[in-house]
């Protein structure tokens, strides 16, 4: 742990305490960089006035409390610029000490090279993978509506963000800025910090976009600050934010590098640090001690002190509000307190499930359709669970009849993405990042790839937000390759801290859906099938899908063949188990919902002689584990689902035979 | 092969020819669908007529030469409309026949489901991942512009593409509409086919944008249509984008399923063949006979007749240009014709790569930089090399000092693509497609996710698209897990036909870079280091890593240990190496820069006793190569480089560490 102690200094007389937060948010910046040698100083002198502005005069906030729920969200979406965020964080009392700041850029200290979520009180997101910042903001500002609409009484306020030119140039923010407008997100604001510079130079190299026009073509509500360092102005823009009911954009001209000798408005203040000169010669242009580093004026304490102490009381108003809340209505005060502990209801229990899973079909039934049953049931016992679909909710079996979102009402429970995949993944982040809801989202399997970049940062940030992913194998069939996931099984199975569950028929998915539930340590996909799947013999127990990974659906003792499958691929196991067997072999299935889990846990299983895995995707994730692997190492093709699982060679028979093949090559070992 | 023959019908006297034209897009489209009982109806039945209109009144094309290398391109971004383009296709002469949209989404048809490039004369790109067709079209109209720089005597085409509210929903349209508004791609005109219908519903379930005033923000010249079925209002409209010298936005408005009854108008005609009942009445509303199928009116084929003769005329001009530029300058003609084939200058032999490698450096270099050297000898040599990065020009080597293209002047080599990687990849696929330039982009490793979606498209169409992406393992440092990659380079070995190499040093850098550019038939991804590496011991030989995908770089008869490793990791082998022969170990090690390949060929090697992988990525891929590997499963850390890498493991000690346990564990066998 760190303690908050720092160094101070008295401050030239003329200054005034906003000039001199700034100039003293600037240096510590440039410090920080120049002690690691490494990182980016220009952001943060330049966004240094609009940073203080926000923090001292419009975010709500308690330093001594970070993980306060009502507290207002600020998301540094220009991630690069960490220091910026770094030196508030330090000089408003986050448990952020001076020594922290000295070990910017360092292993295990809480100033990474960007902010990490989880290493540092006070910062909301990991961001740095630019534009995601935005969609995740824009998950809070919904997370918030929502909340507010089911605990008006404690539940308000807003949510902030800095965004730059690379935020406003990736796609994403087309997605997400378009989503916040379209569902009227009023205490939404981001600031754009206009500074016309990017790595590789001045921004007119690559973009002629005008940004304003582009947000009010959203539905945003766009003010300009036309001289970034203008506190004055920049309060009133932010006041004007607020103000309106639409999300802002506030658009504030700087200058990358502000008070950088040399290099302030250039690219070259972008990414290095200034060097010893250009960093002593631009403290002595602010009046201050160009030999020492990392200084503090005590009239920049005092006034944070201050500002923190009255976030302090803020925060115990609000305290206030939960005990009235808790005294009139416990149960919804004891809702509200579960949900946001991140804790499941008590009732979704042992029984519940047996309730679902007693609920299910046993004729052959779609996985993505068994999923709908359970989010069926999940509807209405678990309230907190929000989320929809990226234009797929009918394909994904996720339109369940919750009510949607939208502008004048955020009570419902379904959020209609659009057809954008990657904000929706985000946006997902901040919704679970915000607190108070779990959340899903859905689309096909094959456009996983569409939302990568944000799923890894849920498994980064261990968010457990729960991926619905459907047509989960060449056998979609007619949509043809580009619509067949084919290495997406395997790809996300190599994200560190993803959990990828693809359940064979109605009993384990509602196992599956369980397993996400229970899961609050990272993110989870749930990969479903288009086809119909026959129930497998025999029914998973509670519990036993999480802790194994996989069961046994037909057993053998002393097992010639293990023939070891996952999903749909399981009824095919079966079919050609039963070829086998009629050829006298014992052979024993089984399913493997969970590979990681099943490659931890397999040795309980007793080996058979030769193992056989069988999957309709890439073979490479699977070699290891098997004599031999039945899988896809190719693109699919357009063509009924029957057809297309034989022309890639997802036949009984091909599974036989490559059983048999195995077996002789073990035997004749 | 499939011919041409059709069934033909008389047509009702009062009919124009173009609404019979319009009716017959439709009713095919209907039946193509309906005789699938799969695919979307809805799209082609509002579109036709402006699909009609662009084929019959501005598309530059000759139906009997689908390659002729300045045809106007045309791409259905909105390619679950396909059947709009069968259509088409059928009409005007391509070697699409009757049979051919009857075998309509079929296994082998040339008709599959969404466009695939390769499978049908007339499809210039495989679409369906939404949004990437207008991307991939900005790429063709930029190809376009930089070959009539280099060849204005004989290139001088447009680009059109029909889009969707999915399309336009995707932030891929802001990466690419942006980018074509920057550099004034005037002879790009995307058509959108607004009838605000998404597969879930009405569109402002989900969106409020005013695309309008987007694309205006882009710097895009926009008009509209208000009625989608006004053929003349249409050609108006067209003809003004013709105009304008900005790339242009049609809007159009449309019905879906414009004709299809109870349906037209709503998502229901989105996705599901209209049914026997509603596809006869469709019929018997416009006059034909309700229970005939595939019919195509006389007067439409003889009026596509006429047109595609006309197609073929300007062709044969086209032809007399080259001819003339053959006789006038030889070399300049030859010089294209090389280009289009795909083909590289004679004198990129290994006497140039010989040069090559003898002007590179045997200090120690970051393959990055070794990269930029190689790129530096190509950016004479190969002048129709093309290409640039996301904004990280500088750091990932790119910028060798060509000019840049932009408004005015599209002669040089470097595409400034903005932080858009996404784009930048799809782009790239759309540079390959039209043909005449070979192409490349370049980010960090860890942003191919932000890619991914093209990248798989490029491997997908087998497109020579090539990858440079550097800052390829944790090794990054300071920037942290966010730009760290780790589970990259093995979910890209998963993608089917891609390349995906790991050069060790300079000359296997330079080796890298020749087996890129002699591969034809796919994309290759360079995967290259951020900090410096030493030479290795010995010079891989001429063509030696595209055949064998490794080489020795630390020989021992009879090894006891093979260490296998790729790009920076082979160093720190050869490290292990030494400590483990101190112990009297016999150590051979292996530089696989190519690992798919190298597990195909390395049975040439014989065996060592125990084989232990080495790569600073996920251990997945190389568990069935190896008896142990040393990799890193787990998110990286903010840290300087060299501390990371042994935080997480990837030490001299952990390698020899790993091999002593791994012939330990294979002595006791």
């Amino acid at each position: 742990m760190s303690s908050p102690t720092t160094t101070t200094a008295p401050a030239p007389a003329a200054a005034t305490v906003d000039q001199l937060a700034i100039d003293t948010i600037r240096l510590l910046a440039a410090d920080m960089v120049e002690a690691a040698n490494s990182g980016h100083p220009g952001m943060p002198m330049g966004a240094a006035p609009m940073a203080w502005t926000l923090f001292s005069r419009h975010l709500r906030h308690d330093p001594s409390a970070p993980e306060w729920p009502d507290r207002d969200r600020f998301v540094l979406s220009a991630g690069h610029g960490s220091a910026l965020q770094y030196a508030l964080l330090h000089l408003f009392g986050y448990d952020v000490a001076e020594a922290d700041l000295r070990g910017f850029r360092q292993l295990g200290s809480r100033t990474p090279g960007h902010p990490e979520h989880g290493d540092t009180p006070g910062v909301e997101a990991t961001t740095g993978p630019l534009g995601q910042g935005i969609a995740m903001a824009v998950g809070m500002a919904l997370a918030e509506r929502m909340l507010a609409a089911r605990f008006p009484e404690i539940v308000g306020h807003r949510t902030w963000a800095i965004a730059g030119d690379g935020c406003l140039m990736e796609g994403i923010s087309h997605e997400a800025a378009s989503l916040a407008g379209h569902l009227g997100l009023g205490r939404l604001t981001v600031l754009w910090d206009d500074n016309r510079i990017t790595i590789d130079g001045a921004v007119d190299r690559s973009s002629s976009d005008d940004q304003q026009a582009r947000f009010r073509a959203y539905g945003w509500h766009v003010v300009e600050v036309a001289d970034g360092t203008d506190v004055e102005a920049i309060d009133t823009a932010l006041a004007e934010a607020t103000a309106d009911p639409r999300p802002s954009l506030v658009a504030v001209r700087t200058v990358i590098g502000h008070g950088a000798p040399d290099v302030a408005g250039t690219s070259a203040a972008h990414g290095s640090p200034l060097g010893p000169e250009r960093l002593a010669e631009a403290k002595r242009r602010v009046g201050r001690d160009a030999e020492a580093a990392f200084v503090v004026p005590e009239e920049v304490r005092a006034e944070c002190r201050a500002l923190a102490a009255a976030g302090h009381d803020a925060r115990t108003e609000w305290e206030g509000q939960v005990v009235a809340l808790r005294e009139a209505e416990p149960a919804r005060a004891a809702a509200w307190q579960r949900a946001e502990r991140g804790d499941l209801p008590a009732d979704l229990d042992d029984e519940f499930w047996a309730g679902v899973a007693a609920s299910l079909p046993t004729t052959p039934l779609a996985t993505r359709q068994s999923s709908k049953a359970v989010l069926q049931a999940l509807s209405t016992a678990l309230p907190e669970l929000v989320g929809g679909s990226a234009d797929l909710s009918g394909s994904t079996g996720t339109d369940v009849g919750t009510r949607p979102v939208g502008p004048g009402d955020y009570s419902g429970a379904r959020i209609d993405f659009g057809i954008r995949e990657f904000a929706m993944a985000a946006v997902l982040n901040g919704i679970s990042l915000h607190g108070g809801l779990r959340c899903f989202g859905s689309t096909f399997l094959v456009f996983a790839d569409y939302l990568r970049p944000a799923l890894r940062l849920s498994a980064l940030m261990r968010q457990p937000v729960i991926y619905v992913l459907t047509h989960d194998s060449v056998a979609v069939g007619e949509d043809g390759p580009t619509h067949q996931p084919v290495e997406h099984l395997d790809s996300l199975r190599l994200i560190p801290n993803l959990r990828v569950l693809r359940p064979a028929d109605a009993q384990e998915t509602a196992e599956a859906w369980r397993s996400a539930l229970e899961h609050t340590e990272g993110p989870t996909v749930l990969a479903l099938s288009r086809q119909g799947l026959p129930a497998l013999p025999g029914r998973p127990t509670a519990g036993h899908l999480t802790r194994d990974g996989h069961r046994v659906v037909r057993d053998a003792s002393e097992p010639d063949v293990d023939l070891v499958a996952s999903g749909s691929e399981v009824a095919l196991a079966l079919a050609a188990a039963d070829v086998l067997a009629g050829e006298g072999l014992a052979v024993r299935v089984v399913s493997v919902p969970w590979r990681e889990r099943y490659e931890a846990r397999r040795t309980g299983l007793g080996a058979a002689t030769a193992t056989v895995a069988v999957e309709a995707g890439t073979t490479l994730g699977w070699r290891h584990l098997a004599d031999a692997v039945v899988g896809v190492d190719r693109f699919g093709a357009s063509g009924p689902g029957p057809a297309v699982l034989e022309h890639v060679g997802l036949t009984v028979d091909a599974v036989a035979a490559a059983a048999r093949s195995a077996l002789q090559a073990r035997r004749g070992q």
